[in-house]
């Protein structure tokens, strides 16, 4: 399985990181740092990764888009959505963690479907998008081939809930298990949700 | 304060970026990434980073050294655990997450410390050094200026405790809740201690 990580200049490192290090175990997973643009890409936390200019997804891989910062600059870049819509398209499963759902939604591919983001930006998120169905109590969420996650730590359970439901959850609590990670195994516990401020359209 | 975060080839992802994620937002907190060569380092999940050289810690700085299967080869060579024992003696704190402890503690600065690492890899880890008073059931260790936390996720909860040590737990909390980090904030409470094969000299 082909694993595209997509990176741009200000994502959040935990966004990315952390589905990262649970996805690498997928057996004969391949790992994909890649982005718009090619080259030295630096996270909010001011790293540099070098990456390859991403153009078209083979068949049954897999794309994960990160949020963060950076994305508040990205919704308003139509070459970027239009690309991102392509490669969302062409992949088997496309997952978004944090303020990456808001990316997704803007590309009109999440109208009409369940999604969640950060409860602390889903005011901003469900600005980006009013189509989408807005969860504000949800630690992730999967509809279709379409996961989202709340924020940045949330993707670790939603790549791990990704797993299991791919590849049966004994693989996901045998990886969790080695990177003694303490996983939160229900969607619909969000401890963070009582913090959300409620957009009107949200649900 | 000055971040040092120490990457070597064959790190693991997740033992370095969870603490960043979370120490980065520590106010006034630089972030510097650095190694003993410079230049680019590849993690275990295959991403390259740009590095500095490192060379001397200012006064008051951090010290943070992921583990991974990096390590394996780094214990055995000396040039390297003598800056390392350089660094940690320049450092005002000293973190070291899973096997990162294997490490510092071949420099022998941990003789007669408590300290943990991955359970699942403390058998290895303690036969580098067994005048470290290793500890079989920690999420994370506090021994003076060395912090030692168990497997790659638990870096996470270390470095929260170190943000609270330092700098109050009302830092903490808000950091973890910004990122939606379900934290353990008990040191003793350890759910993967059951699974450590146990060596004679560990306690």
């Amino acid at each position: 399985m082909h694993i595209y990580c997509l990176l741009f200049d200000d994502y959040e490192t935990l966004d990315l990181m952390g589905p990262v290090e649970f996805l690498f175990r997928i057996p004969h997973a391949q790992l994909h740092y890649v982005s718009h643009t090619g080259g030295a890409i630096s996270s909010r936390q001011g790293f540099s990764v070098a990456t390859q200019r991403l153009n078209t997804l083979p068949p049954d891989s897999v794309l994960l888009v990160p949020g963060g910062q950076g994305t508040r600059a990205l919704v308003g870049n139509p070459d970027f959505i239009r690309a991102l819509s392509d490669w969302a398209q062409q992949a088997k499963y496309c997952l978004c963690v944090c303020t990456g759902s808001a990316l997704l939604a803007k590309t009109g591919l999440l109208d009409g479907l369940a999604a969640t983001s950060n409860k602390k930006a889903l005011s901003w998120v469900a600005g980006v998008n009013h189509q989408v169905c807005w969860q504000t109590s949800a630690r992730w969420t999967v509809s279709g081939k379409f996961y989202t996650s709340s924020g940045v730590s949330a993707g670790m359970d939603m790549a791990l809930a990704f797993i299991a439901d791919c590849f049966g959850n004994n693989l996901a609590e045998s990886i969790a298990d080695h990177a003694e990670y303490i996983r939160n195994r229900c969607a619909s516990h969000d401890p963070f949700a009582a913090t959300a401020i409620l957009p009107e359209h949200a649900v």
